[in-house]
């Protein structure tokens, strides 16, 4: 009998609503405060930041289901369902009894899973009558999805490209303005965030924390004009899980459930977008399962941060949030996953993490490209630096399978495809890559800052 | 009721035979002709060059159907079905009552649909225990497809890519080399073909009959080594005719059947591909379909070469093929659609052409990208500079209908994707592209050469 490689679900089968993990949670997570007054936020205080749609999304820890509007679908089926791949190539290169699946978010149209949020808040702002978007963006990878999205919607869209991406990734800078989006690199003259940035630190690499202050400031300042974020709020995740719904089906039809769940960790929400909705059945009806998120060694939140009311941004334009985080003065080594080099994680990951429901392992630059190389021989598909962290804590697992001798299923997310990072594929092969060592002191330093505050 | 925008095969309907179209022609082509003999020539003239089974594809005009063979089938499944798209978007943005939709070949793990045959010829090369395989690449597209393929069956891959393109598409080399393969610029002087023309023409962009040229000659000076063709032979186009087995299914799942078929066109293996599938109930049952090549005016050899004996590369080391050409010296203008700067047309095509049973179209560089942008913003996918002479033909037809008030249905084989292309979208979107005008004078003296010979 021929092995079934590919799962994809007919279109009637894509998602019609999102899941909300935050109202099956036991342990809520602790809310977001208003820096002014101190107070516990209401969706209003975000409304001049956000869509008000997106507001109360982000606040709510009641209703677990979202419908996802029809203009938003009429989207997805431009792409969605990704496929559910069956590994048969890694597995075989490292002769584990482990069954390994990913989940392929790297065919949407802009290279990764980003459009699933930036379709719908690039919605929420149309239907809310704004004209004008702006946002941060590492890699590029969210940055591309919103400026695709803003013309799907005939929004205006203004991107703050991390200054060390805008450089080592040009083609992203490209592909968002062949969408017609407005692309400046992060730290800018443009912003007063950026300006005092810049002042402070003359060589300032850039990073999400100072890209968010600009993108924010831009929209406070500009009339009809909201900011949209591409990861660590819970409503970004939110509209995720359309991946893990999607996935669950599709491990249905492959007759398997998982037994570890893996995605990259950055803000969290291609973690959570796989893992919450399988989470779920751990929360209703106590399955096992384990969920991991796979850090940079050189941004390691998850394994060496702290749990902390911190900003979300470097300057703290934004509410205080109750996260694992290493200081919002915290300056990431310039790795090539730069959709990883974030400070802190989103507060509902924040809150399993504490509660245990989920594990985190940081995996070196080195060790990650290994792992995106050989996957990429293996099956054929190379991977976005970010998703070669969840590649190689994927296989991690599925070598322990092989020493224990147990056929575990293994399920991964490939977040992106790295065709636009090829000058990181092109370092490694040289052997010009290296890792980052990162000192206790450092951590200490910003995480320390924080405590003060 | 929803509109269905995406059609997709379940794995158990790809395709299981390529087809053949020669068998079915009423006029067959005429042979090709051994240059030192002038005999026609044999499947035995070409075991040195290529895989042996593929020498006999190649002559083959009597068997319709070849079974595809299952370790083939198994790699097809890695990406195939690819989905046939209704282009809602591209309709609404030309406000025509046609109905347009396209194969998306984009969404191969190399970005085209060049791995269908790569596949292929990398698996006959591997049965018959050849261990080391050369290329020749434009863009980059055929090359990255062939490392890939290479890998897949454990083969070394050695590609000489056009000098132009791998200057102006560096990631391609990059892909390349991630995949295991060795790239070398076209001319090089690691041939004698390439030190000859380096010789004559010191500047030498290099062009697809060039690089031809160098890896032959590297195939036939090297042991246990075959040469494989990413176009033009009439053995790749029969692999790719998964591509129009696959839309034909897929279209019924639309309910619909196309009036016109269009593809861009360099040697003709994806035109042919999306084509004669469909040509096959024109020559069998009398449909009526229109088929259209779309070709670029700095390269055109349908629209102003003439049918003649030619060398398919630079150097003479081919046999002389009976096609439509502008001279095995015409040495094509710097358009980025590397994939398109090719003299000559495959033999089947020519015959067809010849026939009347094809139409052909020549299309200017700013125009393919006016198509290429309009269709990235109306369609989320920036489409790779050759797939935007086939958008622009099918805008064009597009506009008739709208002008003439006709629903016809409109199929276009969108062949890949532009994502390493991004350069020439930025000189697109900064003004600085340009056409190449093409003098008769320029045209008739490579073409008068050939007539010498």
């Amino acid at each position: 009998m021929e092995k079934k490689k590919r799962f994809i679900l007919p279109e009637e089968e894509i998602p019609t609503q999102w899941y909300n993990i935050q109202a099956d949670m036991v342990n809520k997570p602790l809310l977001p405060i208003h820096p002014a007054t101190k107070q516990p936020l209401k969706p209003e205080d975000l409304y001049p930041i956000f869509a008000e749609e997106l507001c109360k999304q982000e606040l709510d820890q009641t209703n677990p289901w979202y419908d996802i509007p029809e203009e938003v679908r009429e989207q997805y089926k431009c792409y969605r369902s990704t496929p559910l791949v069956r590994a048969y190539g890694l597995e075989k290169a490292l002769d584990t009894p482990a069954h390994i699946y990913f989940k392929n978010e790297s065919v949407s149209p802009v290279g990764s899973h980003k459009l699933n949020s930036a379709l719908a808040q690039a919605y929420y702002c149309k239907k809310q009558g704004v004209t004008n978007v702006t946002t941060e963006t590492g890699a590029g990878q969210w940055g591309a999805a919103l400026a695709y999205a803003a013309n799907v919607f005939g929004l205006n869209a203004a991107v703050y490209q991390v200054k060390i991406s805008y450089e080592q990734k040009p083609y992203r800078r490209s592909i968002m303005q062949t969408f017609g989006a407005q692309v400046t690199p992060s730290p800018s003259m443009s912003t007063r965030a950026g300006k005092d940035i810049l002042t402070k630190y003359p060589n300032h690499q850039g990073s999400l924390g100072t890209a968010i202050s600009e993108a924010i400031e831009l929209a406070m300042s500009t009339p009809n004009c909201k900011y949209t974020l591409g990861s660590v709020l819970s409503h970004v995740t939110l509209h995720q899980t359309v991946i893990g719904q999607e996935a669950e089906k599709q491990m249905a039809m492959a007759g398997e459930y998982p037994d570890i769940i893996i995605a990259c960790f950055g803000g969290g929400s291609n973690f959570g977008g796989i893992a919450f909705p399988f989470m779920r059945h751990t929360l209703k009806e106590g399955r096992k399962t384990r969920y991991i998120a796979a850090e940079p060694a050189s941004c390691p939140k998850l394994t060496k941060g702290e749990f902390l009311y911190d900003f979300g941004d470097e300057t703290g334009y934004t509410p205080l949030l109750p996260m694992y985080t290493l200081g919002h003065n915290f300056r990431p080594a310039n790795i090539h996953a730069g959709g990883l080099r974030y400070h802190g994680a989103g507060v509902i990951v924040s809150q399993l993490l504490k509660d245990k429901m989920i594990e985190a392992v940081d995996i070196q630059q080195l060790e990650s490209f290994d792992a995106g190389c050989l996957f990429a021989r293996a099956e054929g598909i190379i991977p976005a630096p970010e998703s070669c962290h969840a590649i190689a804590a994927a296989i991690k697992e599925a070598q322990r399978c092989k020493e224990a001798g147990e056929g575990k299923v293994i399920l991964f997310n490939l977040s992106g495809h790295g065709l636009i990072d090829m000058t990181a594929y092109d370092q490694y092969l040289a052997g010009d890559l290296t890792n980052f060592e990162l000192s206790e002191e450092e951590i200490r330093k910003t995480i320390d800052e924080v405590k003060a505050l």
